[in-house]
C-alpha cells in the first residue's frame, strides 16, 4: 500500500501540482483547522465525503459496489445515484464489503479514493460528484492513513481516478438541490456546485480568491458572483442575471435597437413554443438543434397530444407566417427582430454567459426580393455587432466569414465577429449574421410575383437571420477583468462614478458636511447625465467601500475628504489602471465626461495591444502548435478545403496533448477555423504572393484564415 | 324527418337568430356561389365537411361510429381523432353504416348534422372541430335535402347539436396544422381556427366584417388581424405580436421602466424554469397555479430526472435568492423587476391579449424592513398602472382593493386598477399590485437582524409583487376600436400621422411634385419628434390608403393634393371622430403636436363618459340584475362578507340566464366583486349614511363595492 507521499509523486507525474499533504487531527472546524487552511489560501478548502454503497443483487451474484466521492455539502441522493447507474436500492456497505473493496481500510472512516489501487476492478462503480469533477477549488480528501488529508483540486481528483484506469462516472446532484428550509441549511444548499464553500463571511466577501492568470475558470466564476453580475440557480445551466449585468444588456439593447430601427427593422414577438412538425420542417436545420431541444409534454395534470418544443431559435417559428404575410414584392423587404430568450439544453459543462441552457438574445429575420440587397444587410448588421464590441464594450474583434464547415445549419453562409481571450488562448464567436439564400423560402414557400413582368415564375425571397446574445457580457468580463475583480467600460456601466467620503472623524455627526458635499457632487454629475452615486452608507470603512466598488468594476472612484474640500478638488482613481490624480471641482462634470470617454478608448487600445500580440500570422506548420500552446490564434494561408481544416484540427490536437494538460476545459482541443477575415490586407501580402502554399496540404492557398482553439 | 325550415324554427327557439336557408347547386365556387354569399355578408362563408367514421371493433360488438363536423380547411387527422376518443384505427363508414346512423341519408354526400334526430344514440360519438365550436363566423352546412344549405355560426352548430342531447366532444385539430408546403396549400393551412376563410383577396382586406355592437368577439378578432396587431399561431392559445402591437408595448415599457427606476427599482432576469420542489414550496400559491403549469420533461432524446416547470409567475423562482442576498437591514429595501414572458396553460377559450397561454409582462418583487414602507410602494405602483391606462392609453380605470376572495394566492391583499368594457358590460382587471406581508418571507426564510438592538429575533421582511401585462393592449382595442377598425391613442401609436397624396393625375410622372411635398412634410414632422409617414406607395388609390390606415387606427391622416399645396394648407382627418379640417402648412409641426395632445385627451374624455354611464351605483336588489343585463357594472353597498359575495354571484347568475343568452362567452355569468374603490366619495355618501344596508344580506354595509360580470 502506498503512502500519501508516493501518491503525491504519482500525481506530480500527472502534472498535478497544487497538491500538498497536511497532517492534523480529523476535521473539527475551528481555529486549529483554520491554521492549516493558510496552506491552501484564504478561500478556504472544501470538505469531501467518500461513501461505499452496496446495490441490491441476487445472493449468488458478485456484488457490484459503488464508491462515491462527493462534496460534503452535496445532497447525495442514493435513489438518484441508483437510477443513474441503473441499479436497485443502494445501501451503505458493511465493513466486510469495505475491507473487500479497499483492503487498506480498517474502519468506514478510513475509506478514501486514494486507497484505490490500479486497475480499478470491473465490478466497482466509481462515481464522482460533478460538484467536484468540474471544480477548480481545493478540497481536503482523506489520506492513506487516518489523521492525514491530501489537498487536491476537484478536477485533479478526477484526473487521479482516471489514472487508475476503469471508468469514472460523473453525476450531477445539482438539480436535486431544493429550496432552503431553515436559515442554516440555506447557506449550504443554495451554494452552486462549483462555487467555493464559504468558510468565513468577511473573508469570502472581501477579495477575489484566484489570480486570473493562474486559475482562469475559478477567477471567472468568483468575479461574476462577487461582482454581483450573476448568481447560480438551482437548475444546472441556468443563471440569474442581476441588475449589475442586466443593465449592461439593456445598454446594448437600447443602442442596437435604435440602430436597426434606422435600417427599417421593426420589433415583434413570436411565441416561445414550436410544434414538433413545424420545428422539423428544415432537415439540416433541425439536425443542428435536435439534441438540445427542451420538450413540453404536460400541462397541469394532462399529457399534451403533440409534444411542444421551446424554441432554440426562431426560423421555423416565423417563416410559415412570412409565407402568409408576403404576397407581393410590395411587401418586401420584410425586416423583423425580436428580443427574447431561447433554450438549448446542452449537456456539456455549462459556463455563465458563454454556455447556458437559457439565454437572452436578439434574433433578426429579414426577407428581400434580391440577393444583393440581402447580402448588403448581412454586412450592415455585422458591422453593428462589431461596434457593440469596439464602441460599447472596448473589445477588439475580427469580422470575417465562417468556413462552410462552421456555418449556420441550413444557411448559405455565415459572417461573424470573432473575439479572442488572451488569458485562455481561445477564440470566441462574438455574434453572427447569416445569409440564408433561398433555402428556407423554398422550404416554407415564401414567394412573390416578380415586378419584372417578363418573369412569370413566382420568385423565392432571399433571407437573412442574425443574432447577438448575452454572451457579450461574458467576453467583456474575461477581457477586462483583473485580480481585483470586474473592470467595466464607462459606456455600459450602471454606475460610472462612485463618490466615497474619506478622512472621516470618529466623532458622531462630525461628518455630515463631507457627506453633504458628496451628495451635492452626485447631483451635479447626474444633472449632466453621468451615472454617479455617492456611497454614504454608514458602518462601512472607506477601505471596505474602495474594495467593494473595485470588485464591481466602477470605472472612476472619486474620494472626497476635508483636505480635498479645502482645496476645492477631488481625488480621482481610475479602475482600469489604478491611476490617481487630483481634479479641480470647478466644471467637474465637464472634466469627468471627458475623463470617461478617454477611459473608454484607453481600455480598447490596451485590449487591442494584447489581442494583436496573440493573433499571429504563421506560414510554417512547425511553428503552428508551439504558438497555439503559447495561447495564440493563428492566421495562416489556407486552401479553404474542408479536408485540410479537419487535418489541422487533428494534428494540432494530438501534438498539443502534452503541452496543455493544465487546460481543464478541453485537455486536447485542436485548432478550428475561426474565420476568414474580410480585411485580408491587415495581415499583409502572402510572403510568396500567389505562390503561397496552404500551411497544411501545400496546395495553393486562397486566403489568410484565422485558426485557433475556441470556447 | 324534418325539413330545413322546421330545423330553423327549432333553432330560433334556441335563440339562434343568424340562420337562413339558401338553396343552390352543390358548391363549385365561382360567381353563382358568390351571389349566394351576398346573403351572409361580404366576409364570405366558411365551408364545412361532415364525415362518418367506423372504429375497429370486434365483429360481435355493436359498432360505435364517429360523426365529425369540421371546417373544410381543417386537417382532420383520423389518428388524432382516434387517440382523443381512445378508439382504434378509424375508417370512413360504408354506405350501409351511414344509412343505419342517419336513415335520411341516401348517399355519403347527404350526411348532415341537421339530419340527426334527438336523442343522439349512446353508441354514436358526435365530434365538433374546435375551429367551428369556438367560431362566431358563419358556415354553410349541408341541409336536410341535397342541394340545400343552412347557414349557421360555428357556435350555433354546437348549440344545435347539444340541443339534441348526448355528449358533443370538441376536438382541436389546430395544433396538428403543419407548415405549408405549396403556395396553394399555404393560404388554407395557415388560416387560424377562428378566422373567416378568405374568399376573395380584396374583399377580405378592405373592411372589418362585423359591427362592434352586433358581434363583439367576431369584431375583436377581425380588427386585431386586419389591423395587423397580431396573427394567430398554430399552437392554440399562442399569438404573434406584430410590430403594430409590440411597438405599443415598447412605449408602455419605456415609460413604466423609467418611472420605477425613479423609485429605485432595478431590472434583472431570472430563469424561466422552476424545479418542481421549489415551485411547490408555498402551498396556497401553488394551488392557485398548479392546474395551468407547463412541464418540461424531455431534453433532446433523454428524459429529465426531475420535471421542470415553466414559470407561471416568479415568486418561488426569486425568493430563495432573496433569502440568500438579504443579510442585513442595510440590504433593504431590495427592489427588483423583470420584463419577461410567463406561461399559464389555460384550457378555457383563449382570447387574444386577454387570455393567452404565453404572455408578456413585467413583474416587480420588492422587500422592505417595515410594513408601512411596503404598503406605500403598493400604492405608488398602482398609481403608475393607473397612469399607463389614463395617460398613455386614454382609458379610465377605478383603483381599488380586491375582496379577500379575489386576492392573489398567497398574498395579504391585492390592489387593482379595474377597467370596464361598455360593449360587453364586463369588468376587466387592468393590473394588480400585491402586498404579500411576511407570508413568503416566512416560507423562504428571508430575515434580517433588526436595526433596533433591543429586538433580538431575526425580522422577516415585508414583500410586494406587482405585474402589468400585454392584456393592456387588448383593453385598448376593445375600448377605442370602432366598426372601421383600430383607433390608437397618439402617445402609443407607432405611426401618429400618415400623409397621403391626393388629387393625383393619371399621367405618368406628373405626381412627383406632390410626392416630394409629402416627403418634405414627413421630414418636417419627424424633425420635431412626431412619428409621421408619407404613404407614397405606387399602385394603390388614395381611397384604398385611407381605408388601410383607418383600419390600422392611425390618429391623424393628412391629405395633400395640388389644391392644398396651392393654398399652402393640408387637410387633417382625425381617426377617433372623423373630424376634418384644413390646417395651414406654416408651423405645421407645432399645430400637429398640439393636435395630437388634444386627441389624446379627447379620447380619454369620450371613454370616461361611456364608462360613467355604465358604472352605476345601485342600492336595491330589484335593480341589480336588470342593470347588469343593461351591461352595467354596479357599485353597491356591501357588508364585505364573503358569503354575500357568493350569494350575489349565484342570484345574479340564475336570474340573468334568460337575458343574456346571446352572450356567447359566458351565457350565465354571475356578478363577481371587482373592487372596493379607494375613492369612496366618488360615489357620494350612502343614501342612509351609516344606516345603509348591504344590498344582499341587509346587514350594515361597510363600503361601496364594484360588482359586475368580468372577462
Amino acid at each position: 500500500m502506498s503512502t500519501d507521499e508516493e501518491i503525491i509523486s504519482k500525481l506530480h507525474k500527472l502534472s498535478i501540482t497544487s497538491t500538498e499533504v497536511v497532517r492534523h487531527e480529523p476535521v473539527k472546524g475551528g481555529v486549529e483547522w483554520k491554521v492549516e487552511l493558510e496552506k491552501v489560501g484564504k478561500g478556504g478548502v472544501g470538505l469531501t465525503k467518500t461513501l461505499l454503497f452496496k446495490p441490491k443483487t441476487a445472493k449468488s451474484a458478485t456484488p457490484t459496489p459503488v464508491l462515491l466521492i462527493a462534496r460534503e455539502s452535496t445532497q447525495t441522493s442514493s435513489s438518484l445515484l441508483a437510477t443513474q447507474l441503473n441499479l436497485k436500492d443502494l445501501r451503505l456497505a458493511s465493513l466486510d464489503l469495505i475491507k473487500e473493496v479497499i483492503p487498506a481500510a480498517q474502519t468506514p472512516e478510513d475509506v478514501s479514493p486514494l486507497l484505490l489501487t490500479s486497475p480499478i476492478p470491473e465490478t466497482l462503480h466509481v462515481v464522482l460528484d460533478a460538484g467536484l469533477a468540474e471544480s477548480e477549488e481545493i478540497f481536503a480528501i482523506h489520506g492513506t492513513t487516518s489523521g492525514s488529508s491530501v489537498f487536491l483540486k476537484g478536477t485533479e481528483i478526477k484526473i487521479w481516478l482516471e489514472s487508475l484506469g476503469g471508468e469514472v462516472k460523473v453525476v450531477d446532484f445539482g438539480e436535486a438541490v431544493t429550496a432552503p428550509k431553515k436559515e442554516e441549511e440555506k447557506k449550504e444548499k443554495t451554494i452552486p456546485p462549483n462555487v467555493p464553500v464559504k468558510k468565513e463571511e468577511g473573508l469570502y466577501e472581501m477579495a477575489i480568491q484566484y489570480k486570473k492568470e493562474e486559475n482562469f475558470s475559478g477567477w471567472y466564476t468568483d468575479v461574476l458572483i462577487k461582482g454581483e453580475m450573476l448568481d447560480y440557480y438551482n437548475i444546472s445551466g441556468c443563471y440569474i442575471l442581476r441588475p449589475w449585468s442586466y443593465s449592461i444588456w439593456q445598454e446594448i439593447q437600447n443602442w442596437f435597437d435604435a440602430e436597426i430601427k434606422k435600417l427599417g427593422v421593426e420589433d415583434c414577438y413570436f411565441p416561445m413554443f414550436v410544434s414538433k412538425t413545424t420545428l422539423e420542417k428544415e432537415k439540416d436545420h433541425i439536425e443542428g438543434f435536435a439534441p438540445e431541444v427542451a420538450w413540453v409534454t404536460k400541462a397541469g395534470e394532462s399529457d399534451l397530444e403533440e409534444h411542444i418544443a421551446i424554441r432554440p431559435t426562431s426560423e421555423t417559428v416565423m417563416y410559415p407566417y412570412y409565407a402568409k404575410w408576403i404576397h407581393s414584392h410590395r411587401d418586401l423587404p420584410l425586416k423583423l427582430n425580436q428580443w427574447n430568450s431561447v433554450v438549448r439544453w446542452e449537456f456539456k459543462n455549462p459556463q455563465p454567459f458563454l454556455r447556458t441552457r437559457e439565454f437572452l438574445w436578439q434574433e433578426g429575420h429579414t426577407a428581400f426580393l434580391t440577393k444583393p440587397e440581402a447580402e448588403e444587410e448581412v454586412r450592415d448588421i455585422l458591422d453593428l455587432y462589431r461596434r457593440v464590441y469596439t464602441d460599447l464594450l472596448s473589445i477588439p474583434v475580427i469580422p470575417g466569414k465562417k468556413s462552410d464547415k462552421e456555418k449556420f445549419a441550413g444557411g448559405d453562409y455565415t459572417t461573424t465577429v470573432e473575439g479572442f481571450i488572451p488569458t485562455t488562448g481561445r477564440g470566441i464567436q462574438g455574434g453572427t449574421s447569416h445569409h440564408l439564400g433561398q433555402n428556407f423560402s423554398k422550404m416554407f414557400g415564401i414567394t412573390v410575383e416578380s415586378p419584372d413582368k417578363t418573369i412569370t415564375e413566382p420568385v423565392h425571397v432571399y433571407q437573412n437571420s442574425w443574432g447577438l446574445s448575452t454572451r457579450t457580457l461574458g467576453v467583456m468580463v474575461m477581457i477586462h477583468g483583473d485580480d481585483q475583480g470586474l473592470v467595466l467600460p464607462p459606456r455600459v456601466a450602471l454606475q460610472q462614478v462612485v463618490i466615497v467620503p474619506v478622512g472621516l472623524s470618529k466623532a458622531e455627526g462630525k461628518n455630515e458636511g463631507i457627506f453633504d458635499k458628496c451628495r451635492q457632487l452626485e447631483t451635479t454629475l447626474k444633472k449632466s447625465g453621468i451615472r454617479a452615486k455617492a456611497d454614504v452608507r454608514e458602518g462601512y470603512t472607506p477601505g471596505w467601500k474602495f474594495n467593494d466598488w473595485e470588485m464591481r468594476g466602477v470605472p472612476v472612484r472619486l474620494e472626497l475628504g476635508p483636505r480635498d474640500i479645502a482645496s476645492n478638488t477631488v481625488l480621482a482613481v481610475r479602475r482600469y489602471d489604478g491611476h490617481k490624480e487630483s481634479l479641480p471641482l470647478n466644471d467637474i462634470e465637464i472634466t469627468i465626461k471627458d475623463y470617461l470617454d478617454k477611459i473608454q478608448l484607453a481600455m480598447l487600445e490596451r485590449a487591442q495591444v494584447k489581442f494583436d500580440a496573440h493573433v499571429r500570422t504563421c506560414t510554417k506548420w512547425e511553428e503552428f502548435v508551439p504558438l497555439l500552446d503559447q495561447k495564440c490564434a493563428l492566421v495562416v494561408p489556407w486552401c479553404e478545403v474542408e479536408k485540410c481544416e479537419d487535418e489541422i484540427k487533428e494534428r494540432s490536437k494530438s501534438q498539443a496533448n502534452k503541452g496543455v494538460a493544465e487546460d481543464a476545459k478541453a485537455p486536447s482541443a485542436g485548432a478550428k477555423s475561426l474565420c476568414i477575415p474580410f480585411d485580408q490586407k491587415r495581415f499583409g501580402e502572402f510572403p510568396h504572393g500567389h505562390e503561397q502554399k496552404c500551411i497544411q496540404c501545400g496546395e495553393k492557398a486562397k486566403s489568410w484564415t484565422m485558426f485557433g482553439r475556441s470556447e
